[in-house]
């Protein structure tokens, strides 16, 4: 028994040298324990620390974390990105609530720490940021464009905060190419049926029971469409982009805001 | 070259004995002139008469129409049908604008004729029509439902008329099954995303260049989802249906209005 | 705690008067588990009993069921229909393995217990059920039908069971309008792109990771569409089926084969 | 009225100056006669000859033609462009038939005129190519990756070429990052119903009365879809991918084959 513990603890390090290694914050969150167990099933990554919001940050020191994903609350998150930044620990953050001025403070700090990096991204999924990015691509070659969002009907707000993103990427791109509102001769619409504008772009929301997350958008133009559309059936399809993030911000100093810059979808 | 002709003749007299002698009014509209020529082509009719605004409805009597097509005007419509089952003729009529009185009347006109058959359809897709009922009959066994119509960007009113009429359906077969509205958790919607509310059920309205007159009807529950969509690409698509109407106008006397009760989708 | 355990006692008895009493075979099952469950939650509806492969029959018998849901496996399925027929109870059966010979010694055995009723269902999914049966009344009307299903990419064998059963609808309710097949003009197809040919209609089988069982019904006519989707997303789907079939069988005698005579769609 | 004639003609000659002059040629042909309608209605462009297969192409250069459109037919396509070059008039030609020996004597007549654009494009759809292109960009982010073409009836070939062209581009990104084919666990398909296996990727193919040209691109990954579908509903969809193309070939010296590298989608 000792034998083989002892070659398994070999086995264990010999492994670490080429493995990143990862800790996860808010590690019993419905998020973080899905990353958490992202971490263990993906190649080439490690988990050493399951931290939640009782432990201290000094574990992340001690079990010498390369990179820490945040999936915590908005009021710890920066707190916990200047610790890792500090010490040199790369950051993925999926924590909604950084505005500017904390964006702004990252940056700041990251500019005194040059070899860090961190990734903040409101939407890991993959699918998502494409369709996002491909409704944007695509926007000022057509004539129209609407987005469709559907989604379960408990949701509290609409529309919901990917196609209001849809929309100002959409509506930028076209003012950008010069191109114009899309046509609309609607002159009755006493019940309010054409939905909310949104940067000169409609936008829809239905609330459907059996529904998770999905959103289309819409381009026409004389005798043709193109539809894009993305679907969430389930959260585990954000851990993806998640792991993905992990690879990819040790490679990337700096802030970065959004998945997309990791996509590589240039030409 | 004479006797050749009256062999033809001889023919086409012989035909007409089982073929079913149909005039078209409104004959140089665009609905009526595609009537004209599907029942050019559909086996078993005979067009007999053509006839606009300025011809006299004499020429239906001298030509013996069996059945008259009436894609007219609103302010003429009734008249015609009038003039039609005064003499017998059987009537499929396109025409919009007829209210509850103008049906009525029409009712009391056939009771005293009791051999003919008047049809009156709001839509003559058949397609359409069985999405609607489809739509209707799926509705009790669903927790949600919500309607997406789309159209072209001249449109000036929003919801569609086809819309509004499913969603009536739709609403009036969940109230009798004792189904209430569906769920809708939304506290937040400042610029009106989640559409109109027609009859206790959502219905939005897209403009899209490139469209014709599309509708889906969501269904929802846990678990699962039922979508019903009509595409119409051309207006051609009505006239299945009006030779439809035709054929079964002939068996069914006094008034029917919607193209449904020929469907005979009972089980 | 005696006296509470009889308060409560009390009041099972009192609301078990108005409450169908319902038993569970296959309960360890992960179908028999979801239907224990839908069976608590549901009003008016009482769980009496749960039984698995080691559990008597006559645990049925002794807790007084008067319908029994059978989840189990179709090695033992008929034996237990027969015993719950042959003690009066109602049968809700979703266990497959029923052949025409098993079905008719169960026809035999009802004829001669005249008041029980025994529901045997292929699909307990209300919305799979309704969109096979739109499709079949739909086809008659259009030229062209094809189905497309697709499932997640574990499924061993295409096409799906319900693809090839919602065919078969299909063929046989064209056929019996005398509509011929679905107008087809290719004449170079090396790989195989069109798909199985199955009673006449063109089926085709996507297999997708993240997908569970989705099927889509196209018909087509000239300038038209008509398309009836189905999304299953969850087994959690067919519960409401389940359900039904548990209040409609005590009032349905003899024996039922599929929900569809429960959906009561006739006009 | 001479007066005003002769400014009309001033007018139309100052307007000439910054407008460029374009030419048809297979002018009277359904693709040709669309592209001359479309030169006429865009702005910048001025329509200044529109030759047939009996006219000499003389006429291009008496015209004064900048660029000239070319649909004509396989047979003379490569004579007609090599006459515009030599005189230094630039080609978006949309004539199929062009093979790599074809391709390579262009580029060498086109190096010896090197102010000269020749733009070659089997495809004019804006949309069609942009959903290849966002096909092939996210084939590597997903798990699996089907295709389902729909087409008119009358269509001879299957799968379709754009089908073909879309799995070629799909299964060549997903080698190039690593990724394995779909998987697919089928063992079972007696008739064929998973479709044609094009460069690894699934291919299905619909034909339906009613449609004209539409595919879509189904992309899976666990919890999540992403689709691109393009829909065609006439050919005077190609229309702006060709005006796009005379505005662009200009500025676009040498020989493009396909329209992608005009639409600057990169980041």
């Amino acid at each position: 028994m000792t034998e083989r513990t002892a070659t398994e603890t070999t086995t264990a390090a010999a492994t670490s040298a080429s493995e990143l290694r990862v800790a996860v914050l808010g590690a019993r969150g419905r998020m973080g324990s899905e990353a958490a167990q992202a971490v263990r099933r993906a190649d080439g990554l490690q988990l050493v620390a399951e931290l939640d919001h009782e432990d201290s940050l000094e574990v992340l020191v001690a079990a010498d974390a390369q990179v820490v994903i945040d999936f915590t609350v908005p009021s710890v998150t920066e707190h916990n990105v200047r610790f890792a930044v500090e010490h040199g620990i790369h950051c993925v953050v999926g924590t909604t609530g950084w505005d500017h001025e904390a964006l702004d403070r990252t940056r700041a700090l990251l500019a005194r720490h040059p070899g860090v990096g961190v990734l903040i991204a409101p939407n890991f999924s993959i699918g998502a940021v494409l369709a996002m990015r491909f409704s944007a691509q695509a926007a000022r070659f057509f004539e129209s464009v609407e987005i469709v969002e559907l989604h379960h009907p408990d949701k509290v707000d609409a529309p919901s905060g990917t196609a209001a993103r849809t929309a100002a990427l959409v509506g930028e791109a076209r003012r950008a190419a010069g191109v114009g509102p899309s046509p609309d001769a609607t002159e009755q619409d006493p019940d309010g049926a054409r939905g909310a504008l949104v940067d000169d772009v409609r936008v829809h929301s239905v609330r459907l029971r059996g529904l998770v997350a999905h959103q289309e958008t819409l381009l026409g133009s004389l005798g043709e469409q193109l539809t894009i559309r993305h679907d969430s059936f389930d959260r585990v399809s954000f851990m993806s982009g998640v792991v993905l993030g992990v690879r990819q911000v040790v490679s990337h100093p700096g802030l970065t805001h959004g998945l997309d810059d990791y996509l590589d979808l240039g030409l």
